[in-house]
């Protein structure tokens, strides 16, 4: 029996699943709205994921880029927030399941769930090359470079350092843009004069991307400009170049030309492949939706599942197309301006169903692209009204500075994040070089 | 056959185990002096202990009070940092073995191993009632206390709220103190207006000590205003009080009068017990030294263990003793200050027996005790050349705020633990509500 509909008397329910930046964007569009919304999600907190590799690098505190949704939305009365990992939906019984066997009812759904890394069929390889999507994989990665180096230091046989002093990051997108440069700048720039038998400066930093360019969303000159800054770093960028195997001590790699080698290697970072949260093929087969090979739900173009409009599916979670009047539909990136301007269409659609009137289809504006790489170089591309503006170097990294600081959630954490950048700017310092747990003690040999 | 002993054309090897206040302060006062000093821990940072429990309580991030060694001694060139865990000493051989199988040989020792937290041989308290040492350890109570407020929101059952509701702290010494103030104010001032299901207010905060009276250090009337302060905030104080059993549930309390009652509680935190590192009983074992029921070493008047004049045990491992001049040796407490006067006192009498001088017996100067509880209240108990000055309320808790900050290493943790507690002071606001890790999920039923 399917849950009575919007009955005079009481509100409508709607459930939002996942605070990132779809979920928190469609939960505050609501917030003037005449319903009841359970906000749920595994953690406590919204990830401000741009800055996570400066977590995963020393350079932030995870409060720094972590804000408690409790306290985001405690003036906003419709919401109540529940931590809790959503087991499945009963698009029937409209239930959102919940692992600690608490059920959820729901008039309206919005899913927001996300997506996680993929190691494109070689789960294997998560062990030797962590991923970079939560704060506990930040604090590994953290973890595994800070004593990279340390285990360096104690090592006697030039091969063995050699191993622990090489750096690799796999995949070419802007996460694994900048975090190679950052690796490259806190061996160049931060540690130096630190150690007394290695030299920091000596380690090597790769980054291995499959295609031939890195950067691919952005226009080429861009991304020959950034291969450009990044070996300036010092960061050896081996394009056109596939991982075939990873394990604890290096990387197999199969050039597009030439014969396979090896790079033994002890730090290795995956920041290669994407996929929908699993929860995504879990609600297709409930709903008779589709997915596609990268397990998202292919959406209405007004977000809402085929035959369920009362559940809209957004962020890197939906496979959804731009609809512009006159052009053909365009696929949407998996971008966080994409995943907030889902949430606020989400949001638009429910009003507008709430209100008996039709849904609008999902119209994705794209402000551009920015990477920044290592310290005082950086890329943009930007649309504007006035036309496409592309530019690099310093004032594009004064840019992604300003434009990052902008968009992070809550005032304060603004002020301390600045203030972070400015001490580190200054005195080349990484502040958060904390590492909690040396057991399991890196694998010797 | 014993290492070598000086000889010129080698500089002295020096090493030093840990880098608490005592290690540090040690490895500090021997800047410029001709040797060659290896600094080993097994954490990279320097923890400023006193303020862990801020940490515990989400009001400052982990880096804030942990500066890494290696950082602090970048410019004393006399010292290298390591990365390792002791597992023993042999005297004979003048050698520090690693738990990697490294070893350091030495020509003057000074262990600064510190304390963890003691069961008084319940060791099996320990997973329902973790201490507080380690950034691990204050992680570990963030995550129950915050994760406890979140259970309490999704059970209906009256009771079952309760529980997760209510906060015990064991111990009234500073630390509990301070951890049972700091958790009262959350609930009262924190987090009240963000949840929809209970009050946070209604949380009962309990502080139970075995002993007639809280801050035992102090004199009793300034006990006795902790004791009216913690009651102001709504802390309820058991003195009397002791534990005889701890489990996920709660815990089973006897009186000095009268009849033993249970106390059903999820969210445990122990500071009662501490005992000397483990390594201080291998370390007596291998010279002859004697240890007391903590585990600390007796050490003669200088520092130096008996017949091991190479060898200074320093800090909470230390059974050490004050020599004032007309006056009883007096027994040293364990407290940051007693260590780094400790680490100097090993500091100087190295140098006197490089030099072929005679040592100098330790005296500890006490400049007193302070304590904050919670917002705008604190006890403060001086001891300064014009006599003795107690005070507390407000100027207390200001001037322990001072002082902390004061002592903090590293001016860019000054600015930032002063920023962090004014923006909290203004705003009730705590900055680091970062729960990571829900699995594994709290016991339910």
């Amino acid at each position: 029996m399917p849950a009575a509909p919007d009955t005079p008397g009481r509100r409508p329910r709607v459930v939002v699943v996942g605070c990132g930046f779809g979920g928190l964007e469609a939960t505050r569009a609501l917030h003037d709205a005449p319903v009841d919304i359970t906000l749920v999600d595994r953690t406590n907190h919204h990830l401000f994921q741009p800055l996570l590799y400066q977590v995963a690098t020393a350079g932030l505190s995870a409060p720094a880029i972590a804000a408690p949704v409790r306290h985001l939305f405690r003036k906003q009365s419709n919401v109540t927030t529940l931590l809790g990992e959503v087991s499945s939906i009963d698009a029937q019984q409209r239930l959102v399941h919940l692992t600690d066997e608490e059920s959820l009812p729901y008039d309206h759904l919005i899913v927001a769930a996300g997506a996680t890394h993929s190691y494109f069929g070689h789960d294997e390889w998560a062990t030797a090359a962590p991923g970079l999507k939560t704060l506990d994989d930040a604090f590994e990665i953290r973890r595994r470079v800070l004593l990279a180096f340390e285990t360096a230091e104690k090592k006697a046989d030039p091969a063995q350092r050699a191993e622990w002093l090489t750096f690799v990051v796999i995949g070419g997108g802007l996460t694994g843009v900048e975090m190679a440069g950052t690796l490259a700048e806190i061996a160049r720039h931060t540690l130096p004069g630190e150690f007394r038998r290695i030299d920091p400066a000596s380690a090597r930093v790769l980054l291995v991307e499959g295609s031939p360019r890195v950067l691919q969303a952005m226009p080429e000159d861009l991304s020959a400009r950034a291969a450009q800054q990044l070996a300036r770093l010092g960061v050896e960028v081996r394009t056109d170049a596939r991982v075939t195997a990873i394990d604890a001590r290096g990387l197999q790699v199969q050039p597009a030309e030439g014969d396979p080698y090896h790079i033994p290697a002890r730090c290795i970072v995956w920041a290669a492949g994407v996929a929908a949260s699993p929860l995504g093929r879990q609600l297709a087969t409930a709903t008779g939706a589709q997915v596609d090979r990268a397990g998202r739900i292919a959406v209405e173009p007004d977000l809402t599942l085929p035959g369920h409009p009362e559940i809209s599916v957004i962020g890197d979670l939906a496979a959804a197309r731009s609809f512009v009047p006159g052009k053909e539909p365009a696929p949407v990136p998996g971008v966080s301006p994409a995943a907030k301007q889902m949430g606020r269409t989400a949001a638009a659609n429910l009003r507008q169903r709430l209100a008996g009137k039709p849904t609008q289809p999902f119209r994705y504006r794209d402000y551009g692209n920015l990477a920044t790489i290592g310290r005082n170089a950086g890329v943009v591309d930007l649309t504007t009204p006035l036309g496409r503006l592309k530019f690099s170097g310093y004032p594009a990294w004064l840019f992604w500075l300003f434009a990052h600081i902008w968009f992070l959630i809550g005032f304060r954490n603004r002020i301390v994040v600045l203030f972070d950048w400015a001490t580190a700017y200054w005195s080349h310092e990484r502040y958060a070089r904390v590492v909690t747990d040396i057991e399991p003690a890196p694998i010797d040999g």
